[in-house]
């Protein structure tokens, strides 16, 4: 089973005070690539795998969603999120996504972000999706990119001459990488981009638009210190449909 | 124009010894994985982009290819695969694939190993490549991974624990590398994943199978010294289809 590190007070206590906790999609700087790769949200039935505090629920509303499930397995996130909007529009579910059943043909949109990459099990999940959504229904969704994933001891290294790496290994050895990312202990699966894309071909998606993302021009005039993130990227975003 | 580095001496001569090169596809490491993706060769007409010493040429037509184009823009290679052949269903063509004009509808298989990132303009040549397929035509190809073109300056290095790691900088800056393979001043052209990819869905293609080669087991029993290889992917293999 999937580790609920969101239930963890440490690591929630530090999620809870990071930009795109406190001020939601917008201070996510992937949040407009992502965007980019959304279909028109007029009328759709959308379920948001790992909704974390509900933003993407409510936003999807405000584009005219008709209806939005959200779904987390933390106690703490739905808490929050459920607090936070009285819109009949969207309802809440507190579900491991590796144990999660959808009806089928129910969704015209799965979206997901930065949830996939704590999942054990992500092809049974791919194969819920599928069925969940309605034909030519799309599935967006983002995860820690595998570069990010892959080192056994993550961190940038300067090197003699000033430059910055990233010290890549294990990265066609799949599988738990624990890290200490806002608590101690917390475990990511590392899964190369090839087993994320032939997870999604063989349930029967079609790969629409792959985005290795990293900083644009502006991100980087307004924020200097993000100019490392185009070493190596941080996120892989990824639309696929069915 | 991309650089024509096959007709140096130096770099062709040292070509010229590697383990591909003299005994042909089956000394290539990734060649099992690469066969796993083409399609029934038999009545095929096929192309292979980048054919060097015509060896998958000569191999598709034992597989009962109808008839097998190879194309290069080296005289060396073509040279040699042609005093290789007498078979009147094999067939020469000296191009810059750059500026390569192929018949609409021509071909069911378009294969290319380690050729594109030597490439400046690659959708020109999968716009070529697209038109040039039969509905449902397949294009196969491998090219050096992303994460071997990336860095700066790429080598192996070792931690103090003795770990080796692939220092990656720059993967999301694509352009030109010069790198000193077989001779000083080989020009790659780096590009993301992403690119790869979006390339080809641009022009249509549907994304069929994604591997990032690494060796086995077996491999490695047979070679240690390939154990590395799995520390970062050494090639990328795709296949697509009209």
């Amino acid at each position: 089973m999937t580790q609920n590190i969101y239930d963890d007070p440490t690591f929630f206590a530090g999620y809870s005070q990071l930009p795109r906790s406190v001020d939601g999609l917008a201070s996510a700087p992937e949040w407009s690539s992502l965007q980019a790769l959304l279909p028109d949200l007029r009328q759709a039935r959308i379920v948001d795998l790992g909704c974390g505090f509900g933003w993407f629920c409510r936003w999807a509303r405000q584009q005219g969603a008709a209806q939005v499930l959200g779904v987390d397995v933390s106690d703490n996130m739905l808490a929050r999120a459920q607090a936070s909007t009285s819109d009949a529009g969207i309802s809440y579910l507190k579900a491991d996504l590796e144990k999660l059943d959808l009806p089928p043909a129910s969704s015209d949109l799965v979206y997901s972000s930065l949830a996939f990459h704590y999942l054990e099990n992500l092809e049974g999940l791919f194969a819920t999706i599928y069925r969940a959504l309605m034909p030519a229904g799309r599935l967006v969704f983002s995860v820690e990119h595998p570069l990010l994933t892959a080192p056994s001891q993550p961190g940038w290294q300067t090197q003699t001459d000033g430059r910055k790496i990233w010290p890549v290994d294990s990265y066609l050895i799949e599988g738990p990488r624990r890290t200490n990312w806002l608590a101690e202990g917390v475990i990511k699966q590392h899964r190369t981009t090839s087993t994320y894309f032939n997870l999604l071909l063989r349930q029967g998606f079609a790969l629409r638009h792959l985005e290795e993302w990293g900083p644009s021009d502006a991100q980087i005039a307004a924020n200097p210190s993000l100019e490392e993130e185009r070493q190596r990227p941080t996120f892989m975003l990824v639309a696929a449909s069915r």
